[in-house]
């Protein structure tokens, strides 16, 4: 059945409503489709908000995503910045556009992908918006949270000396989007199902962040979706500081070892520069460092101390002393580099 | 220059950063620029959002709509739906998608354009996301604003008996749109400015809410969006109950009279099913009917008195006692109507 044949855009409302969304109560003050949600929030606490949208042939290709994983990974991207801020994930809200004889089957695959990834870290879908496309799928997420006043995690606490950690293993999105380039699904998934998952289908941090924010002792803190180089730049240009990476230090999963050789690339550059990882990247005060880890290893992620923060200049630098990337750092840009641009 | 030159993605969100945001205060946390915004709320409020996608060839035309109406469009029919809540706005995020060689000068105008509609009603932009796309321009904002506890209007108030109201005139959006369809955009806003600004820079009636919300007396409210003919029976739907609208009552204005001749259409039909009216759709007791007028046409709005609530159905009845419009009403869809199909 295609989406025109359905009852038009009410009638796919409709749909979307009466499966995934509906009763007030635990914060959805009414029941979905007002004009507008409204939000008790809890005294004491900020309300935390992101917005993300995903482009068909710019952030995801549907002969490598299914469409489950497309909207899980819509709703995975909002919920890391979220986390990011050592918030709570509360409620989203979902805006698509598709072609007109889209197949209703497809969207509600990606709805369930989307609702899915929600209900895992206890988020409701609380609005949206649904639209006539003249060219392929877009996808638009606004995700609320919520974080007790004052203690949101930013990108500008981070002070001289301080300890540089990340959670997880970096690269491995980037490892499954470059095998899926070379190789296309097939090949790629039956050689590195764990790679082309965590490009399909990652792991945003919520419930480590939630650990660490009743922990208290995270000083600065951003999720690693353009890349550790990029990133890492970002955080030390907001804090004013600078940073040294030990590169040997760097978590790099088996499988994008075994990926980088079969690519001819080096892993642990795949691991500073590739995209979409979804980890944290944490400040500590190197005192809080084991602590910190161990909170975050209690919830089953690995977290790893890699660098310190220094005074200024963003380096990478190799087990020989020599810089291990060109130092200013390098980001994953979708205007330079995307999945329909790179194939 | 286009924004491929302009320093990417980075570039470009420094820019509008520069430009339109930045520095935290009044409600506003952090500095914009963080992985999410992070939002102060009164003790005593709710929090209200709402979110919607305009796309290129779907929602507008750039032969027919400036970069910087567009801009404006895409906050006004946001705001529109804090307003129907009876809520005051706050907060907006905007993601974008465009072609990489979209002109700066473009994405600037229509930057502009979302903020003055902002700046109008005293929201700030609080956060976006901008990305590449393979075809046309894709536009998503996410409003958030505030309500005290309880108190905002929803569609599920009405009662029989109760009094319907709508403010300004409706319909003038559609003419415009009509006469763009028809004559093109320099002859259509030759001979009818007016209409052809309903449609490109419209007015939500975020200023008339306010007063009304001071005021107390709104048992059901939304905006006009959809036509009164669709949008009515949604309101009707969600409160159990039916209308009366007497056609002859609905507000037309003079233009639309005049441009309705010249479309050989009928100027009342086309104010009962023309979309994206923005005006506010209200219903009170009877005998709180005068004082709501009088608050909304004190902040410089026609408020007009348009019928009942009945048991069931929903009836629009001309002069002569006919049905005016097929019982069940007649909504906007655009995936049945937009400005590219009906082109």
């Amino acid at each position: 059945m295609q989406i025109n044949e359905a009852g038009g855009e009410l009638g796919w409302i409709e749909r979307v409503r009466a499966a995934h969304a509906g009763a007030a109560g635990n914060g959805l003050a009414l029941p979905i489709g007002d004009d507008a949600a409204v939000l008790d929030i809890p005294a004491g606490r900020q309300v935390v908000v992101t917005t993300d949208m995903l482009v068909e042939e710019v952030h995801f290709r549907r002969d490598w995503s299914d469409p489950y994983s497309i909207g899980w990974k819509a709703a995975a991207v909002n919920l890391s910045d979220i986390a990011a801020m050592g918030a709570e994930p509360t409620f989203a809200f979902v805006s698509l556009a598709f072609v007109r004889d889209e197949a209703v089957e497809t969207l509600e695959r990606l709805y369930n992908g989307f609702v899915d990834c929600l209900n895992r870290y206890g988020v409701r879908l609380a609005g949206g918006d649904t639209n006539a496309s003249p060219q392929g799928l877009t996808i638009n997420v606004t995700q609320l949270g919520t974080v007790a006043t004052g203690q949101a995690w930013t990108r500008a606490g981070a002070r001289v000396g301080d300890s540089i950690l990340v959670t997880g293993a970096l690269g491995d999105s980037y490892g499954g989007l470059s095998l899926l380039l070379q190789d296309g699904l097939a090949r790629a998934e039956k050689s590195f199902p764990q790679l082309v998952g965590a490009h399909r289908r990652p792991q945003p941090r919520v419930v480590a962040a939630r650990a660490l924010a009743a922990l208290g002792k995270v000083r600065a803190a951003m999720d690693i979706s353009d890349g550790l180089a990029g990133d890492l730049a970002k955080l030390c240009a907001a804090s004013g500081v600078g940073a040294r990476i030990d590169a040997a230090l760097v978590p790099v999963s088996d499988d994008l070892k075994a990926a980088a050789n079969t690519l001819g690339r080096e892993a642990m550059q795949m691991a500073l520069i590739g995209g979409e990882d979804l980890e944290l990247l944490l400040v500590v005060s190197p005192a809080d460092a084991d602590a910190v880890r161990a909170a975050v290893e209690d919830t089953g992620i690995a977290c790893t101390l890699v660098g310190e923060i220094v005074k200024s200049g963003v380096r990478f630098v190799g087990a020989d002393g020599q810089d291990a990337l060109p130092p200013g750092g390098q980001g994953w840009d979708h205007f330079s580099e995307s999945v329909s641009r790179a194939s």
